[in-house]
């Protein structure tokens, strides 16, 4: 996959874009790019683009939309992690492994013994490095970085078709997965869900899960969860 | 799982035992530890032990060995992984994660595009952060840190008996796993193994296997198969 350059605002049907900040920094000054040169852009909504540049100013780079190309490297089935968030580049390893393992939204979760808050600057970190590991692993469209929930309103929103499944260290093991449903997967803070936490999500039909008997840092656990369930 | 502490001579059925060095110092300036102070010991020989401190140096602190428990957090069925090393910090996530997700045996591999380097110091790198996450983990045996082999070796000395699997862009999805078999997965590069290297593997029983359609990053697809392959 050669260098991929994302574009903020939806390009649609337009017969050119703009590439601003450091999309436009990177492709004019680290990549030294020419009038005429096509490269390939994505703008987030399943598409992806051949643009060939048409203006070069400081701070901005203009192409013409020379060609679509609906490309779908998603899911089949959307695949949801609600994780309470790690610190500092854990975070970072957790939002980049996610997105190349085709994940469909990230919601920072609220719980008793989180650490981390959803801050909207945080958020939009998040976003960012969305975006960084889109352009790299060749996704058209953004995992979804949701608002921040606590477990309790995660688990009255999730729909109870969906696999439904929370990492706890005494459950059990993955069971056989429907090849045709949605799912969720619950990932705890360093300390772990409380007893309670997992009491609440069994008597509304999670599924408790253990990956083994190792203990797993949160990324691990999310990313673990994630491969086992994106490959359906 | 409280703080662990790893001894570099093995225990075995000796009555007491020494930690030196970080471990020491740890013990003795991080934790404040006291006489008479009871902490968990292992000796990466797959069990674990309570020591209780006798006597505090300068960069020494002697334990008695108190109890023993032989307690296994290994995978039934061995799992190695012979990837072509990242470099960088992504070394270091890939180790750690093996190590969390209970892989036997990391395997440096060699391949036409590789970069990094199985130099001496390099492995022993890798064998000080296989014992960080081990204290992290709870593993008591640590993950082997092999020579390296260029992938015609490895194609040569991994059993026909093992699932033996190579990732691959163009490969398919991993085949329904033999509950009883040991496994052995290849990664390559960033660029990718060669059409030549994947052909002599395919030719030699390999199955080639690809984990969707996006492009993942080196660890990214080595604790992808880990994961897959760990939950057996």
């Amino acid at each position: 996959m050669s260098q991929r350059f994302f574009v903020e605002s939806p390009i649609g049907e337009a017969a050119s874009t703009r590439l601003v900040d450091s999309e436009a920094q990177h492709l004019a000054k680290v990549m030294r790019a020419k009038l005429g040169d096509e490269v390939t852009l994505f703008d987030g909504s399943g598409q992806e683009f051949t643009g060939r540049i048409s203006a070069i100013g400081k701070s901005a780079v203009d192409l013409e939309i020379v060609q679509r190309r609906p490309i779908d490297r998603e899911l089949r089935n959307p695949l949801t992690l609600a994780v309470s968030l790690p610190k500092g580049d854990r975070q970072k390893v957790l939002v980049e492994k996610l997105v190349e393992l085709g994940v469909t939204r990230l919601i920072p979760l609220d719980t008793q013994r989180s650490v981390a808050e959803g801050t909207p600057a945080a958020l939009a970190r998040l976003l960012r490095q969305v975006i960084e590991a889109s352009k790299q692993c060749g996704r058209n469209r953004l995992m979804e970085i949701a608002e921040p929930l606590t477990l309790s309103r995660l688990i009255e929103t999730t729909a109870a078709a969906e696999l439904r499944v929370l990492a706890h260290p005494a459950g059990g093991a993955l069971s056989a997965l429907s090849p045709s449903a949605a799912a969720t997967v619950a990932i705890g803070p360093e300390g772990g869900f409380t007893d309670d936490e997992v009491a609440a999500a069994q008597a509304a039909g999670w599924e408790i899960v253990a990956f083994g008997p190792r203990t797993l840092r949160i990324e691990t656990a999310a990313l673990a969860l994630a491969a086992l369930l994106a490959k359906q």
